[in-house]
């Protein structure tokens, strides 16, 4: 690397309006029942490179196909989202809405329809109330001038229970580039993308290839490493938008300072959506190491940070490790039972497939704490990963069950 | 088939013991701090053609090893189960103390240790309190005379709520056969066997090839169409004696009788475990129609049945299908979201991806019984599949984090 390149991250705030050049506002347009804001716009001053990632889930909804045709030439210009409304399984009717609310967006910014990505998040198999998100996108577009990215971040909330965004910098010859970004997730959290929502923005002047594969790379670092409960839902993308008003061209050396912002960004919004999964009282994280190799590791990962069992006993703030090397074995990683250690923080209650005195003090500890960290070195190979996750409370159930139709 | 096999499958009582020359009993050894049940032995008067399919977890516990190696002949005589400690992840010692309850078991009942299959459940990383076990094996054994079918089937229960036994009987050729079994289950409980046990006794003589492939059949249709939590534990089996006791042989037209007698018993002691669900309230049918193939339809099947977003739904009662085609769209399944039909009981709340009018009244009498049918057919192929499984509820929380270790 370059010694122009100050690789030091800083974290800064203003979320998705930290990088210069963007707009955001954030309103209530009657679609949430609770009065509660439902309709954000995202819009840069200039045409922007843009990328994004979509939900796998072969039910995708209908913004989900329109995103996807309007970031085919990789530019962008806004971003509609609304809350309380998924417009999944909507039919032909619910891919013209869709449709409608990029041409609102765009008449209203006077830019073109192509321009605009659109989003939905929340009740599945109900048409949009098209008056409303009318109405609620025109109110929007009024409050852009002065526009608080907290609403916007606000505004695109379902269950979640606080807005989630975060935002850094870091220098490039001497001038400063910022990546913002916000998020909303709470339950159906599950990696492999799909089931969350999360916008990102930065200044930087970025191809639209490259910014393609650091999205890529950092949605697998993040959103594609955290779970809640395993879930993937019909809706759910992770779009940037890079305008250039830094003026910092990203190429050279510069690409790897960028993806680190990005990567910041993206972990940093991942792990919030964990924080606020439904119900969650603990954060965990769950370290794979010794693995054949990483795509192993994350396999094994995943399978014990999904595991109910797993997240019962966390809730109940027990060192079941029984249950984590069960997660492991019917994962499809390579498992040799005699040579799996397990730690619960620092201290070792597994070693070579067998248990091990330990500080039960110590273990104790770990598990009263908020955070938490796992190890499983699985002693076989080199591969690694990491996935965080959060455990599974009454009130995941409760939230769940009592969620309508 | 031939006019000579009365294929109809008749319901009889007495569970293991419904077979001819079997015997067996359950006491409490002390395994189990309750002082409940914990040993239990189930024996053939002679020698038996026998099978077993075993958990696929990697993590195998050291009598789940034990036991492949007992089967590899095909013949068994005995069967020693301790409920209480799972004799998993106990390294060389478990490895040492599986050997000698099957050696303990053939001493007392004067049988080669070869001859018998050792089954454990419980608790994983703690080794086998061998001085209870003896006593308990030989306690059991000493009961096996005027032994109880029941007390077996209830000492290998864990977080069980009630003993699980089921018989039926069929005519050959004038002469009646009849197939037994008992089961353990409640939590763990997911396709692709593991995380239940099953031990099932017939008086048909069988050769092992025959065995070997019915009970594989049978348990594809059944034990590996249930899931409770989607977790699959590292110990369990389903293991089938046939004694030949009845003098009936089981060839030519008489296979598919005893296969349909074996199907049965599998199927209603698989569904008694859905109904012991940890927390279970409500017992549901998930029934995939339409699909690409049967493998297609079980996986679809399948991701629903697991879903906690499904399950929790149907403990509020409430008819969220866009939980059941988002979770059908998450599988691996082929899924064409313009051709998904949705039914609850017999009314269809989504035709071709989107919602209809339906009797808000009748769905929700489906929703309120404790037995629920749900029906998806994807509209693509042929290919069907039909699982099993049971609600999410507070309680499945409380069991799961209060069960400390």
């Amino acid at each position: 690397m370059s010694n122009d390149i100050n690789i030091e991250i800083k974290q800064i705030s203003g979320g998705v309006l930290a990088p210069k050049g963007f707009k955001a506002s954030g309103v209530a347009s009657g679609i949430k029942q609770s009065g509660n804001k439902d309709i954000a716009l995202l819009v840069s001053d200039k045409t922007a490179s843009a990328a994004a990632v979509f939900t796998t889930n072969k039910v995708a909804a209908a913004p989900v196909f329109l995103s996807k045709k309007h970031l085919v030439d990789g530019k962008a210009r806004a971003v509609v989202i609304n809350s309380g409304n998924a417009n999944a399984c909507t039919g032909k009717q619910g891919d013209e809405n869709a449709q409608k609310m990029a041409d609102i967006t765009a008449e209203v910014l006077a830019i073109d329809p192509d321009e605009v990505i659109v989003s939905s998040t929340g009740i599945i198999g109900v048409q949009l109330p098209m008056k409303k998100i009318e109405d609620g996108i025109k109110l929007a577009a009024g409050k852009l001038y002065n526009g608080i990215g907290a609403d916007a971040a606000e505004a695109i909330m379902t269950t979640d229970t606080f807005p989630k965004e975060y935002a850094v910098s870091f220098m490039v010859n001497g001038s400063e580039v910022r990546v913002g970004g916000m998020a909303k997730g709470s339950g159906m959290i599950e990696p492999n993308m799909a089931t969350m929502l999360a916008f990102v923005t930065t200044d930087a002047r970025v191809t639209a290839d490259i910014l393609k594969q650091s999205l890529k790379n950092s949605v697998d670092k993040s959103f594609n490493s955290i779970t809640v409960d395993g879930d993937t839902s019909t809706n759910d993308m992770v779009a940037v938008l890079a305008n250039g008003e830094s003026g910092i061209e990203i190429e050279h050396d510069a690409v790897e300072a960028f993806q680190e912002a990005l990567d910041q960004v993206c972990i940093e919004l991942a792990k919030l959506i964990v924080r606020d999964g439904e119900g969650a009282t603990k954060f965990i994280e769950v370290n794979v190491t010794g693995a054949a190799d990483d795509a192993d590791a994350k396999k094994a990962a995943k399978a014990i940070a999904n595991s109910n069992l797993v997240k019962t006993a966390f809730f109940g703030q027990d060192a079941n490790w029984g249950r984590i090397v069960a997660a492991a074995g019917y994962s499809s990683a390579e498992v040799d039972k005699d040579k799996v250690d397990v730690y619960y923080g620092d201290e070792k209650l597994l070693e070579s497939g067998q248990p091990v005195d330990y500080d039960a003090a110590k273990v104790d500890e770990v598990l009263k704490a908020k955070d938490i960290k796992i190890k499983v070195d699985l002693n076989l190979g080199k591969g690694s990963a990491r996935v965080w996750t959060c455990d599974f409370s009454y009130d995941y159930v409760k939230i769940n069950a009592e969620y309508h139709t």
